[in-house]
């Protein structure tokens, strides 16, 4: 299990891209979808029932491990992946976004960021320097720069102002992780720019000659329209380079996913199956079901009868519905796998077409399926 | 798995006895503990985790599947084996008891009771035939009489009427499955009479003299001490024949159980494994243990590394103390999980003690061990 981190272009398709990268926990194939697992948990989930929806990695955020139970505990436990039961490769945050997003009380300067803990009020000191510690004290396969996530909208000087901290603050992560860095381990830069395309395709031009080995875009999937994500993706994936994975944060529903990749993106990390899961949502190849609908309620059917996974092919609509609006905790439990496993599937099936050069037939044939909608009520 | 149930007599020990019991969904062994499914699901587990803490038989709740999603709609999707993809053999309660603890309005009379829904408020109509009939709608292996149960303290007159009542509804209960059982579909009567002896010898040599295929101790685990509930299955258990198996509802915790199986019981149920469990509390060969104490924090060490199931064995203590601190749902499957785990391991014990003649040596280590208590902190 030591391989260094690298990335293997396999096939592309258009600007789609079939690769694959290797850490010191295995190797994972891309396009990827990583299931987040905020506090060291898919939430609800045992690790072998992750592994079995076909996850290859997961996401762990960094800010909320840093505040519990801690990054000096975790690594005196052996790390995230002991401590969590997880044998194959995470990625984690560097705990920017959910400052921006968590915290309530946030002061800003070049150094870093200080922020008031949402779980008991400490004032806490994040630097890029002491985000890069905290990854390697979790032991991530993956670790993130500290950027400076801005809240849209926001002014043109705002962003060009917050994009230029954040490449400065790339230097210093990418100094900080090459003085403890370990033979494979990796540490991605993050493409900052709000809305802007000039200043997005700057922040990746600066980026690319610090020579990251992958690189993310971030400060997306926080409220804009699905155009204006895909167009800042399509104007910054040229400006990335192509040996390199891409890894769009935050990202994003079963259509964005498509998208992204038709883009050029390989990486993608979201809570939407889980968290939809956890409220009666399912992903499926017919589209997405709320099982909490009463027309569910007498229906013997399996949410998907041609589902990879077990879950999606054994219990009956019915005992989803009855799970759900009875808020037993399985029915999250249940929900949360058979999206995650969807999720799979979708990737699984994107990484083929790319290979068999027919993506854009698989995207149609996809979004087909979908718009037919859900099994006509029997 | 088309067997006829029967009990069959292995060994005794003492008062206590070894035994197996064969149903529709295949043979039990006693004494045996079952899970309680209430809502068609045994809190948070998938069924095969259920299946692998050991439990050969769960329980289902009357009471909660007549109101949500009700018998007919469970028998038109196939049975609540298929509905909650349990295989194995299920014992139905007939609802009385929780009638008694969860709605808030009851008219109770010799007809049946009549109680308001803590659901939707509307008002529900059960007798002992309604009882026998959503029980044979569930599928449930092995049904349970409709019995009046009692509010603890009550007068000597209101136990005796209550018990009477309950005797005239096990004949009614009695009939009504006869007249629509299945070959190895097994109803069994309920001991009742409070607190006074006298009434549970009563209760106990009529309810014999009707011959059902097993017999209940109801209306205790109530609130009374656990020397009243002893001295009560003490002294009805002689009362009962020794060729039909003996069922302690609701009972208990791990003392109660080899107390109770010392004198004669051969089943229970209880919630407290997977109550507990959701509120960071694990039962182990160590005693009980509470995963929120602080004291867990660091600890590295598994709640038990001699426990038969993986998940004792696998995941540290920081990390069951850091899932109960973070309320993460995983904490609640995981506890859940050990919990059944060890009462199953429990049982097998005093199963493997009493054909080997040796409870009373297999009770004393059990309690020694307990009462060292937990490991020495680091």
């Amino acid at each position: 299990m030591n391989q260094p981190f690298s990335f293997r272009l396999i096939k592309t398709n258009g600007t789609a891209r079939r690769g694959e990268f290797a850490t010191p926990h295995g190797k994972v194939q891309t396009p990827a979808f990583m299931p987040v697992g905020t506090q060291a948990t898919v939430k609800g989930l045992m690790p072998n029932d992750v592994q079995a929806t076909g996850a290859e990695i997961v996401l762990g955020n960094t800010y909320h491990l840093m505040l519990r139970p801690g990054a000096e505990e975790i690594a005196a436990l052996g790390g995230l992946h002991k401590f969590m039961n997880w044998p194959l490769p995470i990625l984690t945050d560097s705990g920017g976004f959910q400052v921006m997003s968590l915290s309530d009380l946030r002061k800003l300067s070049e150094t870093g960021v200080t922020f008031r803990s949402h779980l008991d009020g400490a004032m806490v000191d994040l630097s890029p320097e002491r985000a890069v510690e905290i990854q390697a004290l979790l032991g991530a396969d993956i670790s993130m720069q500290l950027d400076e996530c801005l809240k849209l909208p926001a002014s043109s000087e705002e962003i060009a102002r917050a994009m230029q901290l954040s490449l400065r603050w790339a230097e210093r992560s990418k100094r900080a992780f090459e003085g403890r860095a370990k033979q494979g381990y990796a540490l991605f830069g993050i493409v900052q720019g709000g809305d802007d395309l000039a200043l997005r395709a700057e922040s990746a031009r600066a980026l690319t000659r610090m020579e990251f080995q992958g690189y993310a875009i971030g400060g997306l999937a926080v409220g804009e329209s699905q155009d204006v994500m895909l167009r800042i993706v399509a104007e910054t994936t040229p400006a990335l380079p192509a040996e390199r994975p891409r890894y769009l944060m935050g990202v994003g529903t079963p259509h964005d996913l498509i998208e992204a990749v038709k883009r050029g993106i390989d990486m993608f990390d979201c809570v939407l199956p889980t968290r939809n899961g956890r409220h009666g949502m399912a992903f499926t190849r017919l589209g997405s079901i709320n099982l909490a609908n009463a027309r569910h309620a007498n229906d013997p059917r399996p949410l998907d009868e041609q589902s990879a996974h077990p879950a999606a092919r054994t219990y009956s609509r019915a005992y989803l519905h009855h799970l759900t609006k009875a808020n037993e905790i399985l029915g999250a439990v249940l929900l949360s796998t058979i999206n995650l496993a969807y999720y799979q599937t979708l990737m699984t099936g994107m990484r083929d077409a790319i290979e068999a050069g027919r993506f854009v037939d698989f995207q149609a044939e996809t979004e087909t399926q979908w718009a037919k909608g859900d099994l006509p009520p029997r």
